[in-house]
């Protein structure tokens, strides 16, 4: 492990501030812990097995993942508790069967009652066991059943009644927590993915169908939840590292964003009051999710390199493939106290867009950086 | 060489159709012989040595490059003429001397008096020989000094006087060209960008200093370019490609663009009128570039799989990280027609940024994949 400083990082790369992250980490699992749910982290903010495994204390625990590539690249960095939480479908079933047979405990989801179909023709032809939940969409933001869709008694009999799988229970997602504009109305829609899966839970008891998962969560949700009742674990990735539109949010404070971009000013443009940056849209991400917050933060907002502290006013107004354009909303910018090869970070709109452009993290404490390299996984 | 067909690759994935992406490449060619300038390609869109062998019919030529990373990596390629279009910064010079002693022509750009003193100071004393153009700005976009700077007489005279550089002339981006409502303005621009490298070529003789290279350009400045008297080469990279962007601009037709992401239905949702997709923001970039256009084109177009023809009203109407979601302009979706499994081609709002998601491209040949796999570089 090599004690460097920000000098010696080629720029523009990622830095993710340690301490920033463990509190981020605690915070979550404290307030998880005190609901009675278990976390299983999405694994899709990061990527990272050295992160997720620093949030297990050391160890593993249950994951989610969005690519069976991170299911793949996790199950080698020793995890075996899986979901992979978007809907399978039959011609990626090979995958999870090598997984499966290698050892790994994937939990599927779907929506269908020919998905489920084909898995269990699939599982019956191959000998291979699938472990499955339903998706139930409890806001309309994106897949999954209503918690009160009559499909939802067929695929849980089929399920359960096949040899090639195990119905586990339900998930759901409140993406449109991502859409509140107040704290209490993300508590609210923590309420709805609750009341949603244990709806369907209930649903299905009725028929002497059991479930042994029943998972929610976002970072917003998970967040603001007071009441989590029936649920038995709670899903959320982007809380690792936070970022300005969960600060937009009040999910946290801009303080608290572990995750930033390592940057070198490159250009003085005075006349039009502009640091030219080298980190741009490729480095940053193109994600403008902020765009629709009360405060637009554009393509991030720019802090100190040494110490991470924000520095007012500074915003980076435009990004084109490789350039970065900083601005000042207030007043001229003082040139001289950026010179050319000026280090600055830049915090991000969105940090799962963000990350996923680099190819892995610097880990720093206050201004060492203490872990060089921590790889992520790419691709599908 | 494999021949393969569509269903077995794993999706969601990079697919390039070689018959367009040719056509792209003879009809710039083509154009900028006849108006009697060369093309220094700019690889920052494709990233592929060997899509750009193709583009010099299996040998090398000048290129631009984006970041000191794609500059590495065709060099290793082959290519021995690089511009890196990026203002340079003495933190960089290390390893641009690493490449130019093992044998490159690295051609740096600057702005700035006193980076060009630090840049002959560190070729003075590490023994080193940089080639040098100073960039113009010619529409306040990014970087560069206007034509009639003082500056740029200064820099010019120390880069020529010093044995440790070499001054090579001027060059310029139109970037304003991306906002142009019409060819006619995009023609006036390609005017811009001629006037004001030329203008600078012409201050700097009066002084007795005379510039090899004069470069300017982007995609839609050489596309509707007529006359580029005094300019030297040109620089373009997205129309190898071409996208749903370059398409609003008239730069080309929709049926032009030659790379799509191949997707596949992963989900109803009949109530919401919606397929959903295994390509998300992560697969598609967040770029919503077309969204100032006269047509806004979402998170892009939906085409079949087979033959590449769009599918007329569908569209990618949101993007999560790793769900697409296609509704219909136009009435309700006939599911029937795309069941779960059923693959896709999505075409990109900007080339450029969505092929950076991926680490390679299928080529394909009609509805067969005949190279199976040309890498990408990533990173910087």
């Amino acid at each position: 492990m090599r004690k460097d400083k920000f000098q010696d990082l080629q720029t523009p790369c990622l830095i993710v501030d340690r301490a920033k992250m463990l509190t981020n980490i605690h915070r979550m699992k404290n307030h998880l812990t005190s609901l009675g749910v278990s976390l299983r982290p999405h694994v899709k903010t990061t990527k990272s097995v050295e992160i997720i495994k620093l949030l297990f204390e050391g160890g593993t625990g249950p994951i989610t993942v969005s690519t069976l590539r991170e299911a793949e690249y996790f199950f080698e960095g020793g995890f075996t508790d899986i979901m992979y939480a978007v809907g399978i479908v039959p011609a990626k079933l090979g995958r999870v069967k090598k997984l499966i047979e290698a050892g790994a405990g994937i939990r599927l989801i779907l929506d269908s009652l020919d998905v489920a179909q084909s898995l269990v023709d699939y599982g019956v032809t191959h000998q291979v066991i699938f472990d499955v939940l339903i998706e139930i969409d409890c806001d309309m933001h994106r897949a999954g059943l209503s918690p009160d869709d009559p499909q939802i008694l067929d695929i849980a009999g089929l399920l359960e009644g096949s040899s090639a799988s195990n119905f586990m229970g339900f998930m759901t997602h409140a993406g449109e927590s991502y859409n509140c504009e107040t704290t209490e109305a993300i508590r609210k829609h923590s309420h709805i993915e609750r009341d949603a899966v244990v709806q369907a839970v209930k649903y299905t008891q009725q028929s002497g169908i059991y479930s042994r998962i029943v998972s929610a969560g976002s970072t917003p949700t998970a967040r603001f939840a007071d009441d989590l009742t029936g649920v038995t674990e709670v899903r959320a990735g982007v809380f690792v590292f936070q970022d300005l539109f969960q600060a937009g949010l009040g999910v946290c404070d801009i303080d608290d964003i572990a995750l930033s971009v390592l940057t070198m000013v490159i250009g003085h443009k005075k006349n039009q009051n502009r640091l030219i940056i080298d980190a741009g849209g490729m480095a940053l991400s193109k994600d403008r999710g902020t765009a629709h917050q009360k405060q637009d933060r554009l393509f991030g907002l720019v802090c100190s390199a040494d110490d991470g502290k924000l520095i007012p006013n500074l915003i980076v107004e435009a990004a084109n493939q490789e350039h970065g354009m900083i601005t000042s909303l207030a007043g001229e910018i003082n040139f001289d106290d950026f010179p050319i090869g000026t280090l600055l970070r830049i915090l991000p709109n969105h940090a799962c867009m963000t990350a996923a452009a680099h190819s892995c993290y610097h880990i720093i404490d206050g201004n060492q950086v203490v872990a060089d390299i921590w790889p992520r996984c790419q691709g599908w």
